[in-house]
């Protein structure tokens, strides 16, 4: 972070010298060629803005250029327990070697019951249930199926209407992608599937001048809010609510005090089930193995979980479901016809065992609750800098805004926020950290570095943030 | 198959003698109070009446009773290389060690762009670019998106509608799912994506006698007749038809001679982009490493995979596209804003890279088109049987037709026939075999062993299947 090594305002990522490049090397080719990234400008691997990723450990990884990274955002809120644990590995190794493929479809095997029974007890309430899938994007999947589905047998077949926050993200497939409130993310592929309703999202920060001094009304506000779209659209054709206990996208939308409870009280009195997606909050990220009842939301129907599971050491998600939403299938008279080969896999359940038996050794959720708000205190002393508008979040699980002007909140223009934002994850990257400028609402800095970090990797967080938000107050 | 060890005819799966019996057991407990099964009748569990799988080697497993299982669906199409292969397992955790999870967001790694290279070389024709996703049914939702994303960007953006054929399984997320026509499985969770059009499937067996000497006019036939279904949505609406080679559901439909050269020609006719489902077909199981080919659809513009790819080790999949569907994306201009946190995952990429290792150092797929007519010689011998209608399919693939009457092909009325597919599965899994007896249309029984097995397995099959007939036979 000394002024040579830093490098231009120009957003290329890598390479500060040539002799490190590994631009035009076998591998950079044929990424080029031949593979597809994920919501990626694919001309950036020929011209080698795309980082190659060799090896982790712990909270670092290391790219192809010989560069070391602190992991700030856990590869994308997944290594809770950190890079290159062995007994991760084992665990793959000796459940590959036993029983390393059978599906559950009219069969079960060990490690599926086992992470099954395992996860029913940890969950909050009467969650007793899991369904196993791949991905988070099919846990939502499953959870607006399911809750169609039991409305149906509960003699309701109209209520298939599912809600979402505005700005939120839920996945890609077509039923999850069309809770995602993203539209840049929906046109491209319309028809998405139909039914899915927009409600407000909290942004406290964001609200009117009225609300800055009492949180809690701001709160009563907008859960209000979501009765209103309830009742427009009529009861008998709504079927759930999707909500994150703290909101990703756009920034780590944090729920002001009583909204939860207040949005329990609306869907109950209209049934609607809530589903709390907590693919990126559950597993510790935001201070509990799940996310909804630290967050005030006592009593979900239903939670959609992925990521952390495992620590992404290995591919899996859990839909976790109440009594109640059961039980018109317990007795085999009802079928829910639904599922995936790989759902409930006999090596990634038997990783998330050997991951939720690491959080249990290492107390990895205390260690969050008791060191969460030191993280949050070390991220508060970034508040000195002028363009620092809020800190938010939970747990490991944090986003700074950045603002014109802390005393009026003014926004940047779009023009000044695209040029932040391609400036910020490039700079901040030099400097030695990965985290990510989210570029689906204001300018917000996300930050969730694995759960075994302590005071030390706060401090690498704070001071890259500090010298790359300087360097961007410098520009402005 | 002695006469003392085989079960009554009543439809319970397990347990000849008490003694063996978990019932009762701690894990049997679990699983019915925890685990939601795919597609599973849940007072299975409490009932004893599904198997626990505890091991697997070869070309068998275990389950918790003690027995013996030749497993000759390959858990389900997916366990090419047989269970419990030690390079896997290692390859596994070599890569876990080293880099256990990272996205490919903007990022890659070395796992993903040599399997994406790797599958480019393998891909008939310039299917050069590869999009990983965690299932199948995520990279059917992938090759949905893609179509219309693609169509859109060349200046077609009415082209949204897809096809797919009568019967068809392609997946159970929302979009997927409007794909799968089976009304059973799509209607609890209406609405799912809009913008899905059925068209007809060769049944060659079941058509109209006035084909059953001439396959090629009856595949002409079934292919005209998508041109109707085209023309009548109005080609300017239509983006993609989705195929499998050897289609699956109701029963390993193999096309007749000349059946998608003729659909390659209405395609390019109508500018409609030919999505090869492999999810089942790829990766050896017809006879290629890629189907298409060998059925004689020489240029699809995508294939979507997944099972077979990693021989179900580590859940992952691939869709493969075209250069010409690539190209609008190439040089940055438009970004395909689409993706999956665990999508190309290091550790299933490592496993599929030693899985197609396998492939390679054991022929197997040379193995299975040397072996495949043995395969079918083998099952052909189980035409004796009066019953045995129908014996069709592919490489290691294939589908048992039962019928009232040989030279009719009478079919069984709906009550005969559920009797029959109650009978069949739990009568087969007594007799030491898993396989399939598929329930969504006429009585059919898909094998499909892993892509090891050879005469003495064919025989193995041949001989549960001979005598599970028979005793249906005798019964009728």
């Amino acid at each position: 972070m000394t002024a040579a090594t830093r490098p231009s305002a120009v957003p290329v990522l890598h390479h500060p010298s040539a002799g490190e490049t590994p631009l035009g090397t076998p591998r950079n080719i044929a990424a080029s060629r031949h593979l597809w990234g994920h919501f990626t400008d694919q001309s950036g691997w020929a011209e080698d803005r795309l980082p190659t990723v060799v090896r982790a450990k712990g909270t670092y990884f290391w790219d192809s250029a010989g560069r070391r990274i602190f992991d700030g955002l856990s590869g994308l809120f997944t290594v809770q327990v950190g890079h290159g644990r062995e007994e991760l590995a084992q665990a793959a190794a000796r459940q590959a070697r036993t029983l390393s493929f059978f599906p559950v479809w009219g069969y079960a095997h060990e490690p599926a019951i086992d992470l099954a029974e395992r996860l029913a007890q940890e969950a909050p309430g009467d969650l007793d249930h899991v369904f196993f899938t791949n991905s988070g994007s099919e846990a939502v999947e499953t959870a607006i199926k399911l809750s169609r589905n039991y409305w149906a047998l509960r003699g309701r077949p109209g209520k298939t209407k599912v809600l979402s926050r505005a700005g939120a993200y839920h996945g890609t497939t077509l039923g999850a992608l069309a809770l995602t409130r993203i539209a840049s993310y929906r046109e491209p592929f319309a028809p998405v599937a139909p039914g899915a309703v927009e409600v407000p999202t909290p942004n406290w920060y964001r609200s009117d001048p009225e609300y800055w001094d009492d949180e809690e009304a701001y709160g009563r506000h907008v859960a209000d809010a979501v009765e209103e779209v309830i009742l427009r659209e009529g009861p008998d054709t709504v079927a759930a609510l999707f909500v994150e206990p703290v909101q990703n996208s756009g920034g780590c939308f944090v729920a002001p005090p009583g909204y939860f409870r207040r949005l329990r009280e609306i869907a109950d009195a209209h049934d609607v089930l809530i589903v709390s997606d907590e693919v990126i909050c559950a597993y510790g990220r935001t201070g509990g193995l799940f996310a909804a009842p630290d967050q005030g939301l006592a009593h979900p129907d239903i939670i959609t979980s992925a990521k952390g599971l495992s620590s992404g050491y290995a591919p899996i998600g859990a839909v976790l479901v109440s009594d109640e939403v059961y039980e018109p299938f317990a007795t085999g008279e009802h079928v829910f016809r639904h599922g995936y080969t790989f759902g409930g896999h006999p090596v990634s359940a038997a990783v998330a065992l050997a991951n939720l038996d690491v959080f249990e050794r290492e107390g990895l959720v205390e260690r969050v609750r008791t060191l969460g708000p030191a993280f949050r205190r070390t991220l508060d002393r970034l508040r000195d800098i002028p363009i620092v508008g809020d800190v938010r979040g939970s747990g490991y699980f944090y986003g700074i805004e950045l603002t014109r002007d802390q005393a009026t909140r003014e926004r940047f223009t779009e023009e000044e926020a695209d040029r932040i934002r391609a400036f910020l994850n490039p700079a901040l990257y030099e400097d030695g950290l990965y985290v990510r400028a989210d570029d689906r609402g204001d300018v917000v800095v996300q930050v969730a570095p694995p759960l075994v970090s302590g005071q030390a990797e706060f401090d690498i967080v704070e001071q890259a943030l500090r010298d790359v938000f300087t360097r961007v107050q410098e520009r402005i």
